[in-house]
């Protein structure tokens, strides 16, 4: 691919673009570690990243997309759309390349979430998760200011950047055990993260984990076509994973891509957070545990090389504090 | 260094055992991450040991002794004294090596570390911590069997091996800023840790801090001989570093080596805990806490090159849910 295809906004994301985001992100953070987890007999792999500076695998996307803006585009600025842990992501990019930021954020965001957006230097524009579209306003400011849009996972940076966390999790089990990764499960959202993995594995079967409620990715690979959420104020903990529909883009790498997946329900999110705060020592946001609830739960086979993705750890104290108590 | 003076169990531990116990560290387990955290405008390192297999540091020393028992000692078994974490430690290693182990354990430690210990296959030996004497017991017990008594903190191959925490940070800080730490601040129960980070970084400034009512080595080494705990139900959630007094191995080690330190109390030890786990993302327990609690709380000054420790994490989830509780 030439330089030109690789820095296209109207490019399908490739595994040469993921390729190229894994070496712009491993100049920049640390592998994130891959700890094991010992399931029914069998060992898992979990990539902690909640261990990125912002809390959350979102850093990926947001640095490799910031990180290619031209002079001018910076000098315009970035507007984001983000229930959190993106805004974060987008914000701490931002900070770093001095580039001024706006991110539209739903007005019942965690507070962790908010107060870190607004600590990294990002304005904060609130909207009724309920009641209005996101991305219409992001489009609204976006026509006032010529600010280059960041959406959370529409994006081809935004997928091949969260697909690093794929190339970096193989290197890291290749070396401990020699194995390549043969299965992937992923926390879903939009579809961001798993639509990078799909591109950075392509030899590991794929799962999704969603939280009930906010299955539309699975409904939408079920039937061919992209369904929406239907509830939008279903009540769930895993704000992170709240997304109303995938994008087209995204929707077109998983189409066909996908082995399987599951919804999980609120207590067995819960059951996942306990076990990583007991046996890995790590604290983990709700909709981040989506994929090991999936597997603890039983709703998705493992094998011996599979990894499961921790992708977030942006959680209020009060509500993390209910969760463990809840199942203590 | 002859391999048979590494190898005396006479011996005072050195840099040299401290460099042999990290290529055997290094070659089973990988390095847990060093992270940034910002304190008043500075950049402190944080070393997370709670990341290791069994939750904490104490998986380094024991380690290091078990694996270097003969086969003769291995079939006669081993008897460690410990509040959890060690404990933990021991019956990992005696578990993976086929030896037989015997831990001396406090009747009131944390349902977290009894139930991992018997988890990992070791026999627990409880005794009430205010009325009877720890060591005592595990000479008995040793006195019975044949077995290598593995002491948590006086002993050789343990403090060598707890000491590897500060080469592998050392390594780490220096690959991250090119700097090498000019301070260290450790948690502190019994000198263990304290001994082996004196002897890993001789360069740098070392700071202990210990839980209040539980200052018996900062007491020992502003006097200049061994003080105990005065009172051993002072209570405290910092059962890790609840030791009675150090050792001499320990003590002749720390004597004139360090720079200063800090008793902390229940609340700075909350408020690291709560830093820990929002900007962290990370699950500490009380006594894993101390370090943090002295930094934040201004009691220990810090530098751009300080690492802190960050030991272990096996807290019961009622236990933290009650102090992210009392925070909030």
């Amino acid at each position: 691919m030439t330089e030109q295809e690789l820095l296209d906004p109207a490019r399908a994301p490739s595994r040469e673009g993921v390729l190229r985001a894994a070496e712009k992100v491993a100049a920049l953070l640390p592998p994130t570690p891959l700890l094991p987890l010992e399931v029914d007999g069998r060992t898992i792999w979990c990539k902690a990243e909640m261990l990125q500076p912002i809390g959350a695998f979102k850093i990926r996307g947001a640095w490799h997309r910031l990180s290619d803006l031209t002079p001018e585009q910076r000098a315009r600025g970035v507007v984001g759309v983000s229930s959190g842990n993106h805004a974060q992501g987008v914000a701490w990019a931002a900070r770093r390349l001095g580039i001024a930021a706006t991110i539209v954020m739903p007005s019942n965001a965690p507070q962790a979430k908010l107060a870190a957006t607004r600590a990294l230097g990002a304005q904060v524009h609130l909207y009724d998760r309920a009641s209005e579209d996101r991305d219409e306003i992001a489009a609204g400011l976006v026509a006032q200011s010529g600010a280059t849009l960041v959406h959370a996972y529409g994006d081809p940076w935004i997928i091949e950047g969260q697909g690093t966390v794929g190339i970096e999790a193989a290197a890291q089990l290749e070396a401990r055990t020699g194995q390549r990764p043969d299965r992937i499960v992923a926390c879903c959202g939009g579809g961001g993260l798993a639509a990078g993995l799909a591109l950075a594995c392509p030899d590991a079967d794929l799962y999704l984990a969603e939280p009930e409620g906010y299955d539309d990715l699975l409904r939408s690979l079920a039937c061919g076509e992209i369904q929406s959420v239907a509830d939008l104020s279903y009540p769930t903990d895993c704000d992170a994973l709240q997304t109303p529909r995938t994008f087209q883009i995204n929707f077109n790498i998983l189409n066909g891509r996908v082995a399987g997946g599951a919804a999980v329900t609120p207590a067995e999110v819960t059951c996942a957070i306990c076990a990583t705060f007991e046996k890995l020592h790590l604290v983990v946001e709700p909709g981040g545990a989506a994929a090991l609830a999936a597997v603890l739960a039983g709703k998705v086979p493992v094998t011996d090389a599979t990894i499961v993705t921790l992708s977030g750890g942006n959680v209020d104290a009060e509500t993390f504090a209910r969760l463990l108590a809840a199942a203590a």
